[in-house]
C-alpha cells in the first residue's frame, strides 16, 4: 500500500483554500498510485484556529467544506483530513462541544471520524479551552489493513519514554493490544530548537516498544507566532528512519507498507542540518515570509541601527521576502556613531536591499522645545532616551502606513527579557522576528551566516553593544554580559529555577535577583509586544501567561538568594 | 455558629502580604466571635496567579506560608483558605500537577485540603493549563455541623438551571446526598455588567433544590483586566438572601447558622444598585485604583481631546486616585477644534485635576519635513493621521516617564473593535480604562454621572464625535451610527452570530459584513493594546484568543449575508 504524506501548509480559517490544497495533494497521490493520503492535524482550517472555533458558523462552514472534500476527491483514494466534529453529548453529559477529529474520506463520503484522545493544555496550547478528548482508539482497516490513528499529542505520552506520565492513557498501547498493522500520528506540532530530534527519538522507541511502524505527519509553515517545521518522518518497525519530508517547506511524501514483511519499506530520506544556527535560521526566514504572505503583505520596512540585531532581522527579511521587497531605514541622532551609519549602509549593499537615511536630530529638539517647560529642571534621563526610539518608531511606522510594508522589529529575547527596549519605540511592528532568539544566538547565527562571505559587516560583529540613546552609551553599562545574562535567563525562563538555584550554579547573587526584577518588572512592556516567532520551548506571548499587577520575585524577598 | 466572610484583595503573588490580610481578618473574626472564616479561592496567591504557577519555588513558598498561617491565626477559629497542592500522583497516574484547593487550617495545623472540583478553562479562565479536578465531594465537620466545600465553578453545574450541563458532575448534588447542613462557596468570580443578579439567581435555584443553605464568598479588587466586585452572599434554605457585603470594597461580613432551626439567621444586607451604569462606574474605578496601587503608581496623566472617552477616563481616574493626582494634557494641532480645548479645559476645572497643553503642529511640521523625500508625490492620507496621534502617544508617554505617572488610554470597545484607534498613538497605555465599554455605554455612564451636577461638560456630550485627525473629520464619516455599530458588535462578539444573523435581525447587509472585515482586519491592533478593564462576559484580552494571520470572515466570503 502506497501511503502519501501531505505536509500543508495552510492559512488559518481559510477553509476553500485550504480545502484546495489537499485536494491538490490528493490528485497528485492519486495520480502516483497512492492508496491513502495524510494530512495533519486540523488540515481543514489550519492550526491553531483559537477562537475562530467559539463561532457556530465556523464550526459550519468547516463541516460544509468537508462534504464538499469527500465528493471531490479521487475514487480509489482514502484520505484523512484535520477538522472538528461536534460533540453532540455535551448539551446532556456536559464537556466541551467539540472534538478535535481526523475524518477519514473514501468513495465520496465520510467514512469514520476520530477523536483526539490527550488535549495538551500548557505552553501555547489551549485544547481543553475548546475540545474535549476522545475516549475509543482510533483505528480503521483499508484493504484488508489495520491501521491506527493518532492525532499528535496522542503520542506523546509514552511512561517509559519520559520517565513519568502526563496523561492517564497512553493511546498506542491501546492500539497495539488492538493489533493495528502501523500507526498514523497527524500533527501540528510547533518547532522548538532541536524537537525534530526529540520526536524521533521519541517515536522511535515507541516503534521498537511496540514493534509498529509509524508515520508521523506534520503541519507546516508560520501562522502568527508558531512556526511548524514540517520534516514528516516514517519508522519501519524497528525503528529506523524510511522516510523524511522536507524541513520548513511543503512537501508530498510518499512511504509504501509491504503486507507480506509487515513493515514500511526504506524510501526518499531528506537528511536534517546539523547546525542548531541553520536550523533556527530556516525557522526564522520561513515565518516571516508566511506572517507576511497570510496578512497579505509583499514589502517590509524596518529601522537599521548599525547593530547586529536589525542586520541579522534585515538579513532573514531579505531571505524571506526578496532583498528588492525590503525597505531599511536609517534614523540617526546626535548620540548616533558614525560607525553606526557606515555599518548599516554596509549591511545594506551586502543585502542588497533599499536603504533611506532620515536624520532624527530635528525631531528630538522639537520635542525637546515642547516638553522644555514641563521637563524644565530635569536632568536627561531614560523618558528622553524613550523619546528617540519613539520618534523613530513613528517614523518607521508611518513609511509602514503609507506604503504598505510590515514593519519588522528587531529587539531580540535578552532585551524583551529585561525590558531594555522602549514601547512604542524600537518594539513598534507587526513582528517581532527575533523576540525570541537570545543575545548570545544572535551572534552566532549572523557567524554561521558570514560562513562563507561576509554578509554581517564584521565591525557589526565585533563591535560593543549600544543603543546609542545617549553619549558612550553600552548594553553592558545596564546589563550583565550577554553571555551572564542568557545564562540567567535560560535557568530562569526555560527551567523554572528559583534564585538560589541560580546563585548556587555559579551566578552572583545581586546579579541574579537583579535579572528576577527586571523580567518582573518588564511584563507590562512585553504585553503590548507585536508576535515574536517561537523558536524555543518557552517564548515569550501566547504561551506565557503572567500577571503584571503582581508581587512575586524579589520584591518582598521571596526570592532570596542564599 | 458565626461564620465570618472575609472578602479580600490580594495582590498576585504577594505571599505574605496576602496571608497578612487572612490574618489580620482572622483576629477580627476571633474577636466577635466567630468560629469559623471563609476566604475567596486562591486567596493565598490572589486570582489568577496565571503562570506564576509553573514555578516550583513559588509553589514551595506558598506552602511554607499556609503553614505558619496555620501556626498563627487564633485558636476557636477555624479558617479557609485557597491556596494550591500538590498532586503528587501526576507522576505515576498523569494529570496536572497541582489542585486549586481550599486548606482548613485549626488549632495550629493545617486539618483537611479541599480540591476543586469543574476547572473553568474558557473566556479567561485556564484552570486546566495548571489544576487537576477533584474527584471527591468535599465537606468537613465542626462543631457537629457538616459543612459542605465548593469553589467557584463547583456550584455553576446546575443542569437543571442552566438547562444543560457543562460538566459531567454537579458536586452540590453529590454534597445534598452526604447531608451537609450548609454549603460554603470560596469563589473568585470576575465582574461583568450584572453578573450578581446571575449569581444570586443561580444559587437561589440551588439553595431551594436541595434545601440547603449557601454562603458565597467572592475576591474584590482589580488584577490587571480582570475586576472582582466581592458582592458575596448569603442565602438560606428557601433561597432568600440573608447576608449580601459591599460591592466593590473589601467587607468582613458574619453570618449565623442556628443548629436548631437548621438554617442561617437574617444578618446584615448591602443593597445592589438597580443602576448599570452606576454598577460599571464603580467597577472601573475600582479597577484603576488597583491597578495603578498594585503597580505602585499614585498618580496617572492622560491626553484630554475634548471628547467624551478621555472626559469619561479623566472622571474615573480623579474618583480612582484623587483630582490633585491626575494630570491631563492637551495637544491640540490644526486640525483640533476650539472647542476641542474649552471643552477640555472645563472638563478640567470640574474634575479639579491639572492639566497642560502642548501644541503640536511643530511636530507635525517637523514630522512632514523628515518624510517629505520618501512621501513626495503622495497625498495625505492615514499615514498622516497616524502620525499626529503618535505625536501625541510619545508626549504622554514622555510625561508618564519622566514623572513615573501611570499613562491611561481612553479608547472604548467599539474602536477597539473596528480599529479605529492608532496604534503606538492614542493605544498608548499602562491601562485601557474603558477598552471594553462600547461607546453608547459611554455616553450613558457620562449622562448617569452628570445626574445632579454637570461634571462631564453638556458640550462634550452634543457634539459629534471626532478624532480631529483632519479638516472636518467625524467618526460618522467612517463608522455606521454608534447605535448601529454597537448593536452590530454585540451580536458578532457577545453572542456568535454570522453575518446572515446580524443581517437578518434588521441590519444592512454591506454594513454587517464591513463591520466584520473592520474586526478582523484590526486583531493586530488589539494584540498589542494594554490590559483593557473587564465588564462584559466577552471582552478583547485574555479571554479573546484570535488569530491575526488568517482568511476567515468575508474576504473568501465564507461570511456572506443572504
Amino acid at each position: 500500500m502506497k501511503i502519501a504524506i501531505a505536509q500543508l501548509n495552510p492559512i488559518i480559517g481559510d477553509l476553500p483554500g485550504n480545502a484546495a490544497k489537499i485536494l491538490d495533494a490528493a490528485r497528485n497521490a492519486a495520480s502516483y498510485g497512492a492508496r491513502l493520503l495524510l494530512t495533519p492535524e486540523l488540515s481543514l482550517c489550519g492550526y491553531p484556529p483559537r477562537d475562530l472555533l467559539l463561532n457556530p458558523s465556523f464550526v459550519e462552514a468547516m463541516n460544509i467544506t468537508l462534504q464538499q472534500l469527500a465528493r471531490d476527491i479521487p475514487a480509489n483514494l482514502a484520505v484523512l483530513v484535520g477538522t472538528v466534529e461536534a460533540n453532540t453529548k455535551a448539551q446532556f453529559n456536559g464537556g466541551k462541544s467539540l472534538f478535535n477529529s481526523m475524518a477519514l474520506l473514501e468513495a465520496g463520503s465520510i467514512k469514520q471520524i476520530f477523536h483526539k484522545r490527550l488535549l495538551p493544555t500548557y505552553d501555547v496550547f489551549d485544547e481543553r479551552r475548546y475540545f474535549e478528548p476522545g475516549l475509543q482508539p482510533n483505528h480503521f482497516t483499508l484493504d484488508g489493513i489495520n491501521i491506527g490513528v493518532t492525532i499528535c499529542e496522542d503520542l506523546w505520552n509514552d511512561e517509559e519514554y519520559w520517565g513519568k506520565r502526563s496523561y492517564a492513557i497512553n493511546p498506542i498501547a491501546d492500539l497495539a493490544i488492538l493489533g493495528v498493522d502501523f500507526i498514523v500520528n497527524l500533527s501540528a506540532s510547533p518547532y522548538s530548537v532541536s524537537k525534530q530530534k526529540l520526536r524521533e527519538a521519541m517515536l522511535r522507541y515507541s516503534a521498537i516498544r511496540y514493534k509498529h511502524p509509524i508515520i508521523y505527519v506534520n503541519q507546516v509553515g508560520g501562522n502568527d507566532d508558531l512556526l511548524f517545521d514540517g520534516n514528516s518522518f516514517a519508522l519501519n518497525r524497528e525503528g529506523e528512519i524510511v522516510c523524511r519530508a522536507l524541513g520548513f517547506d511543503t512537501d508530498l511524501a510518499y512511504v509504501e507498507f509491504d503486507n507480506g514483511r509487515h513493515d514500511l519499506l526504506p524510501s526518499s530520506i531528506t537528511p536534517v542540518s546539523e547546525s542548531e544556527d541553520e536550523e533556527i535560521w530556516r525557522a526564522l526566514v520561513l515565518g516571516v515570509r508566511d506572517y507576511a504572505q497570510k496578512c497579505r503583505f509583499s514589502k517590509a520596512v524596518l529601522g537599521l541601527s548599525g547593530g547586529i540585531d536589525s542586520a541579522l532581522v534585515a538579513a532573514i527579511a531579505a531571505a524571506a521576502l526578496g532583498k528588492e521587497n525590503v525597505l531599511g531605514i536609517l534614523m540617526p541622532s546626535p548620540y548616533s556613531s558614525d560607525h553606526s551609519i557606515s555599518d548599516a549602509l554596509a549591511l545594506g549593499d551586502n543585502l542588497g536591499i533599499k536603504t533611506q537615511t532620515i536624520p532624527i536630530g530635528n525631531l528630538m529638539e522639537g520635542f525637546d522645545n515642547a516638553l522644555v517647560g514641563l521637563f524644565a529642571g530635569t536632568e536627561f534621563g531614560l523618558a528622553e532616551e524613550n523619546i528617540q526610539s519613539r520618534i523613530r518608531g513613528n517614523l518607521l511606522m508611518a513609511v509602514a502606513n503609507k506604503f504598505g510594508y510590515l514593519l519588522l522589529s528587531t529587539g531580540n529575547k535578552s532585551e524583551m527579557a529585561v525590558g531594555y527596549c522602549t514601547l512604542y519605540g524600537d518594539m513598534n511592528g507587526g513582528l517581532a522576528v527575533i523576540a525570541d532568539v537570545p543575545k548570545t544566538r544572535v551572534y552566532s547565527l549572523c557567524n554561521w551566516l558570514n560562513t562563507n562571505s561576509e554578509i554581517i559587516p564584521n565591525n557589526i560583529l565585533v563591535k560593543a553593544p549600544s543603543a546609542e540613546l545617549k553619549p558612550g552609551q553600552l548594553d553592558q553599562d545596564s546589563l550583565p554580559e550577554y553571555e551572564v545574562l542568557d545564562d540567567i535567563l535560560q535557568k530562569l525562563i526555560h527551567e523554572h529555577q528559583s534564585a538560589a538555584q541560580i546563585a548556587a550554579a555559579g551566578h552572583d547573587a545581586v546579579t541574579v535577583n537583579r535579572v528576577i526584577q527586571m523580567v518582573a518588572r518588564a511584563e507590562f512592556k512585553r504585553r503590548q509586544a507585536p508576535p515574536g516567532l517561537k523558536i524555543t520551548d518557552r517564548a515569550f506571548g501566547t504561551g506565557w501567561r503572567m500577571p503584571i499587577a503582581s508581587n512575586w520575585l524579589a520584591v518582598k524577598g521571596a526570592y532570596q538568594a542564599p
